[in-house]
């Protein structure tokens, strides 16, 4: 099984997307943070009035999602289209969980992208609230759903 | 419960730190990726010779770790000391396992310098290896050990 | 009245540009710094020969154009078709004024980085002056002009 | 006068400060921008809620502060020990003014680092609401006060 | 003889390549660095098995490749579509070379991303091996071939 | 002989500094560019009057000096004290040559710093010239003296 970044010398290298067509990608990615109780519910109350945790996170996950290509070595670097942050809560198991949207014309999807948005958001979330708990733990980071370029459509069962 | 990232008027602030002691700082985190039985086994063989996936993984992390301040919006840059990782692999699960350590003298804690070297590192994997599992999941991202500073030590069971 | 960056729970977001045009486009922006008589002597004198401080601002000014997608969290990062700088002096009223001229060839305006270069152009002045007067003011930053995109001509008056 | 920032040959150098002594430095700087009634209410009415608008602002002026010496050509790096950042509105005016308090333990002072983060959280009002109003202008960007360091205190009358 | 990057008053200017036309673009570029026999050994028997110090400079010099357009002023951003980077040894004189290609779609060449990347890819090895020669020479930094563009071909003899 | 930046497993490490004491140190590093007289002479007309190629140099090392450790990927963070560069011309041989002196008080030698300074310069030269000649070279970037911590004192003879 070949790894598309190694080359025949076993090098990484940056794929070569010079002949791939233009055209719509789009990738949502979603990822969870679990904390105690007590740290839930504070930035469950700040957050009630739209406050400074959540929206922190919002703001950091699309910045992140910009930096993708200087964050990970192979990654080409992409004009994104767009990019949104939607987040949620599991009231009875204290976690959060934000699920990012990343849109772009190009060559490459935007997997990596929607994935770092979700990384960089959920550790704001951890550094924010760190002082509450320090157990918490990020799991469940993955692709939800992927459209356009060659590989076709991809949709988590 | 007070958030010590949020003001008065509840909005995010840079917790001011002018009058905490330097001290001798560490942290390590870890965190893993989860992926099929045939992506595995293919950063395995490239990774048997000290291949490129694992060691691009461990280069992002270590510069992943330096950027942490630029990434997470409340975070004090602070010139580390150090910061190795160590790779690690579940055969029977398919899972590979990445553990950073780092260290500083300084004012703050390096958790989060720890954290998002562990999340860099682990989405470098993902990016070199999409192309056979877009399925992978990243999970189990938390502090293991935290020394100096007034909060003290911190050791996870 | 609607906000083009605030999505339905009044969260930001990235406006999404998938489906816009990719259109010329270009923004000229302007924006002023006030100091005292004798800094303003020492940086005339000094830029009298081509001098430093004002190379300075344009270099600095033209490299923060190109950062603005990273400093701006809602801004598209887009490649720029070319940068300009044009500075200014009012010497009855001890002011350096810069205009800077942005192109470009997408799917959304460069009002921002022509709006970015300028700020970063007189902060460079402003630092490189300080010792002189601490009580430099900036002021009239301001789009001069804009062409292109669906909204059109836009020319101040 | 002589410019801190040009040696003996007319060219930009970054001064030296090894010999100088490590203090405790902080710095306030404002800046304020005016917009139309409209764009002012849009804002308001989001805001009021802790809304995106300036929250987004208060966010990126924390970034933008801790970005300056990648900014600002002659900055010296300087690891900030708190900023924090706060707005204000004049309804008769539509005016919003953000006023920022940075500080930190070194040999330079952090007037630029309060400046910048002015700058940058404006033009994010800016990017923010240009869609209502094209016309705004930012003004009154400058430094409150400032403290430690050889050249002592100042305080803008 | 105009030197491209000039303006009129002999001001730096990003030159505005608005109305060119977008082709394919290719360029390598090679460099060197020579060290004392000790050193060269060293980095070979860790190399030999495909090692840390020669993996660790190919993949900066692609992370540099990226980032040229932030490290060299009047460079326009591009997003390039592939980077590659070969290493040789010529073990009669204890010289390391790398030999970076990038190709890209766009309106300006990629002859300064090449050259970027050999630059920091070279400063990379330095890095690694200083401890143990301090007297190492980076030499031969230079373009191989270009291709694509208004001038045409280019191809060093 | 032993890489200080490879850990026992082979793979690469920022190397922990902790334990060693803060030193003031400086360095200085030199770097030539070779091009043709045509270009030479260009170069040197507009820089006759401090103009804008060498000056642009003189700024893109200093920036490029404070961007070392986001370069290269083993490089430690440090704030720097002071940067100055210095341009020479061999009228003879059409050569510039650039050179970089780094101060800091801190754990680490600037030796990367002074190095990247000088070629983060060259090949803004380059850049600035490459439409009049393409085969210009970039050589003999080397360390010419380092002060400070537990190595000592270098001197190039």
């Amino acid at each position: 099984m070949k790894l598309t970044h190694i080359d025949e010398k076993n090098n990484p290298k940056m794929v070569n997307v010079a002949n791939k067509a233009i055209t719509q990608r789009s990738a949502v990615a979603c990822g969870c943070i679990k904390m105690s109780e007590e740290a839930f519910l504070a930035v469950k109350n700040n957050s009630g009035k739209k406050g400074a945790v959540l929206q922190t996170a919002i703001i950091s996950s699309i910045m992140g999602a910009k930096k993708t290509s200087e964050l990970i070595p192979m990654c080409h670097s992409l004009n994104l289209s767009g990019v949104s942050v939607e987040t949620q809560s599991d009231e009875a198991n204290f976690i959060y969980k934000l699920i990012v949207s990343v849109s772009c014309e190009g060559k490459t999807g935007v997997e990596m992208e929607a994935l770092t948005g979700v990384s960089i958001g959920l550790l704001t979330i951890y550094d924010m609230v760190k002082a509450l708990d320090k157990s918490m733990q990020i799991f469940d980071i993955m692709l939800l759903e992927k459209k356009g370029g060659k590989s076709g459509e991809f949709k988590r069962l």
